[in-house]
């Protein structure tokens, strides 16, 4: 018999949808000790609010946080809010001595970071940063095999996101789903919004990362803001791209903009071990790709694994051989993993700690494009 | 203001499963007038029943499908039974006023199927069956496209559903999953389960279908049978091929079978117009193929259209471009546009009606079969 | 030490260039026992021959076939002529003792070939037929792969052969280049045009084919012919279908039209094994698709071969593993794998024989599109 | 009527393959004005010598190249040695008055090839280097559709040339084909053999490079040297990659290795447009991958551009649509270009100077994954 864990997210965009779609969806599937219940919605915006919970089901509706971390019927405090807002509301769910799920990045800078670290390992409860790609069942594959040493030794890793949203000028930056574009909500550009999921994945995958060296750069360098009204100058970083070396001496390349025509979401990585590679690719994320050199020689070649099977990881709950799963289940393993980590006492991975080896990856590529030079980690 | 609708669902097998997950995630995607509630599960075994109703948070469960049917809280009646439990269960709900959604294929054949249209046209009942892969939003796309007039005149047509899984002789036939491969329950082997789709959807992009030849074959000729524990003969069709020729004057090839080493559930269809030429693959089932001949000729060239823009069909209700959805959706988008059928009068297809046509052919491809020649449909 | 073979090559067209290339090439490559010498090139038009033979190098030219056969220094002839002249001059050239190259289809019909296969082996000279498609390294590759019992029993074998260059009713027949569409010089349509080539692999790979049921249709019914100028009747097919049952008990299906928007030369072939299948596509030749059910299951996956490995059929010849070859190497390989043939006593295939029951199967498929029966080969 | 031009070919070696194979196939297919002909090859290896101009045709053989150079009877040298000899045979060349083909990379540095570039210049001969992969169809056709400006203001440039042949720590060092893992022969390791191939098409397609950020790494550091016989330290990099900015504005990444499991010879490159996008790939070669914006936004996607066609560059001088050539034929291009450049006085690129740029980015990578710091070019 399950037992309930009461669920308030803050946040109505469109993390707060994933994430809200995956707790309505992870019992039905993976059957968790702990079921969640969706128990409070809350949102700056009554009205917003109030429509969210109508979509998905949420019982109450708040417009305060701190009232949302008051409530007493709350186990998990879901934070779905832009970035500089992430610090706050977890030191204080914290203190409120609240489970805590928070999107990624984790916070705005490493410093920040720390103390949001230092705030849930003191308040002992459960955490974790929904790097959400982790648990595309390709990419767990990719750990397994990894794990398994199939790869042997490591020499090469390579990572892109690859985006081309922005590329208009007429785009405005600031609030809504434009905060992105706001260095003061987002922190950084495409560094933290998307190179730091190719840096999380890289770190569980290949292990720390020892130095960096980066380049930035703002394409378009004016837009309109819309909160203000004015043509603003853009501070975040539209394009960056990084070299790396890994401690376990393997080198790395990794990219992201969000300028590159033709690509809606293409989160590619390849990994080129002395025995095997694996490559794997977002926009068809049911799919790993796997050369294995000790194939017979004349039959070797590249195979496309349609991660589908019930013997790969996540499969067997869903549905049957060669059906494909989307973007929006990842989510629910998530929830499903974090779940289990706290009813088991082993907590799902990557908690806020693991997060902050992620932020000083960034933080040290930002400054490494502002120095020139090499930093280490 | 959304109105409940209540759903008595029948089946707790697979397709019950991705009935009621369609039921469960509608609303919050879609938005739909009439909103689905899950009333009550219905499964000869009452153990069955109540761990599925537990899992997908059915109210209440039944053992006897006709008791369901009585119930007047029940407004749909959703038939995942089974074939040779459809034209039964069809009839009597039909009878009772019920709206049905019916799995398919519609009937064990085409006199079965008559019956069944009679019926819910008599009774004026909203009906459909359950052919998803026309909702698959790449697929929608063709058809659109098709519409459009893109393609200009059709020459040609070709499909294959190819599987694998029954390659071992091992396997057994009969009994829960394995009903497939009892022709006194399924009616036929691959023809109805697999081609069925392949004809559904070809009559809705290419219009009626004039002539068939075919073969069939079944390449394991016994299995032991779960239910009478004995060796029996093996009366199903473990592939079929056939030639068509459809009303409008393309040739068509059509093929599915259980014993293609490598594809597990690898439906594909092409059609080359005189202008353009789309094609479309299961295993990658967010992406569509298409070539335009309109296209400077020196930059000509097939397209890999990632289907995830929220100008493309239902993938405005999802996530943000590049992020791909999966094989469970394509139920989602049956049932918003069966509810969008009740609510607005405009029946969404395939009726019963619609579905007898494939039902039809099938019944032609396998006289063919039989007789060696060609049958008119 | 090589020793000299004269080549006498009849025909300037299309196919008399890829052998030339073929016989300008293979020495340095395959350093083959017997060296071919381009002795003389025949034409109708003299024009044409001496054009022919400043390109590739021929150092005489002649205008009847006839005087060609009696020339004494003449050792090979290579016919490259229209189908409707094989017969004529392959009995004759049997006749003068000349060793045979043929280009496909063998001949307009059974009759016709059963003639030829009884001139050539009764003078008991060396003979092949040129399709070519057997010796991509590829293709070749299957051929060890199946012989090598790595697909175990065959179940399935598919094969298309899609074209587009027809589909504007502008295009004239008859005469030169378009000699294909004019059914009394060409025999068939696509049927020997381009399905033989299917045929032929298939037989190979595949052994024999015990009976057919086809459909063909001409979707174009008049054109101008380039020789009367007239608007004539078109004869041939455009398109072919047809089912097939291999003596092996493995099911088929093949096609091929020059309608396919989008396919400039589209064969492909896939055989599907209980233990492995195997795919190719001439669109890319140096790749072999394979499935292999004994990899573990996690990590099984088509594999996409490149096939460019010294280890691998004729690929030790040419460059450097990763590097590509092309469409006219069949043709060198074909040269090379004749002259062998002939040095060592074991001919290489397809001989006339062997071609003979492509021809076979070929009318049987065109009768059953005539007679809509099944037809035995 | 063409002209006969002579040439004089240095070194046996794999290029020396590439490069007669060319000179005997250019005419047929291109019909230059001045018609190659293989008077001598020379190899310091007499047998080498004799053997290959068996296999080749060629005339006469030297093993001396002064001894060539000196002869009246050679028009073009070729040289195909290691690159620790370009500099000296290429002066003396140009003293002699001969025409220059060279092999790439120019030079051992920056500073040799200054000097040959003066002494090609002031000698004013026809000079070339072998940069042959722009001349692959669909690399030609990339710069054709860049220099129409289909893809406007170019934001990204990324290029990776991928090989694993030196993983294997029991491989040699030094002699024969192995002298590209001898530093003192082959200046530098993947940064001069294949990142100089990726640095000439980035120029040529998208302009200067005006600083990059490097680094290198040596995985295995000590092999056997094959003339010495002793184990030696390895002074080549083995992997190197950097990151770049060009003169207008775009961001890039280059990656170059022999440790990449799975890439025999895997050069891509990709470039991000405002307007469209292209990518490339040499393990099919043939196809060119093309993204335009400007299509209809629900059939946009990348178009797989099978490169074919006779309006498509180079291809109307071989076989007919659908059917792709290889490696080989870039190398064919080369001449055919450069033969045209001798006849017309608009020299085909690149020229030594053209290849200088080249060597000059290559100089300023290599010092930078010394310094760490950005090196300006």
């Amino acid at each position: 018999m399950s037992k309930p864990l009461n669920v308030g997210l803050i946040g109505c965009g469109f993390m707060g949808r994933t994430h809200s779609n995956a707790y309505r969806k992870v019992y039905s599937f993976f059957k968790p000790e702990l079921k969640p219940a969706l128990k409070a919605i809350c949102d700056v915006s009554a009205d917003k609010a109030k429509a969210f919970a109508d979509t998905w089901g949420y019982e109450s509706v708040e417009t305060d946080w701190k009232k949302l971390l008051a409530r007493k019927d709350i186990d998990i405090v879901d934070i779905c809010t832009p970035n500089n807002t992430h610090r706050e509301i977890a030191m204080a769910a914290a203190a409120a001595g609240k489970m805590i799920i928070c999107e990624k990045p984790l916070a705005m800078n490493t410093a920040e970071g720390q103390e949001m670290v230092d705030a849930v390992e003191k308040a002992g409860v459960p955490n974790l940063v929904s790097f959400n790609y982790r648990r595309v069942p390709a990419v767990t594959l990719a750990k397994k095999l990894i794990d398994e040493g199939r790869l042997g030794k490591i020499f090469h890793y390579r990572a892109v996101f690859l985006q081309d949203w922005t590329i208009s000028s007429d785009l405005p930056q600031g609030g809504d789903a434009l905060w992105r574009l706001d260095a003061k909500v987002a922190g950084s550009g495409v560094t933290g919004d998307l190179l730091a999921h190719c840096i999380d994945t890289a770190l569980w995958l290949n292990g720390s990362i020892r130095s960096v060296t980066a380049m930035t750069e703002t394409f378009i360098k004016e837009r309109k803001h819309n909160i203000t009204g004015k043509v603003e100058k853009v501070n975040i970083d539209d394009a960056c791209a990084f070299l790396a070396r890994f401690s376990n001496g393997s080198l790395a390349t990794f990219e992201s903009t969000r300028y590159a025509r033709g690509h809606k979401a293409l989160y590619t990585f390849e990994i080129n071990g002395e025995k095997a590679s694996i490559a794997w690719d977002l926009h068809d994320l049911h799919r790993l790709g796997y050369f294995d050199h000790r194939d017979d020689s004349i039959v070797r070649g590249w195979r496309s694994i349609h991660v589908t099977d019930g013997d790969q990881p996540y499969m067997g709950k869903w549905w049957v051989p060669g059906l494909q799963i989307g973007y929006e289940h990842s989510f629910v393993h998530q929830v499903a993993d974090f779940l289990e980590g706290v009813a088991t006492g082993r907590p799902a991975s990557p908690t806020f700690r693991d997060a902050l080896e992620t932020q000083k990856v960034c933080d040290a590529v930002l400054e490494s494009a502002r120095s020139g030079v090499w930093v280490d980690v």
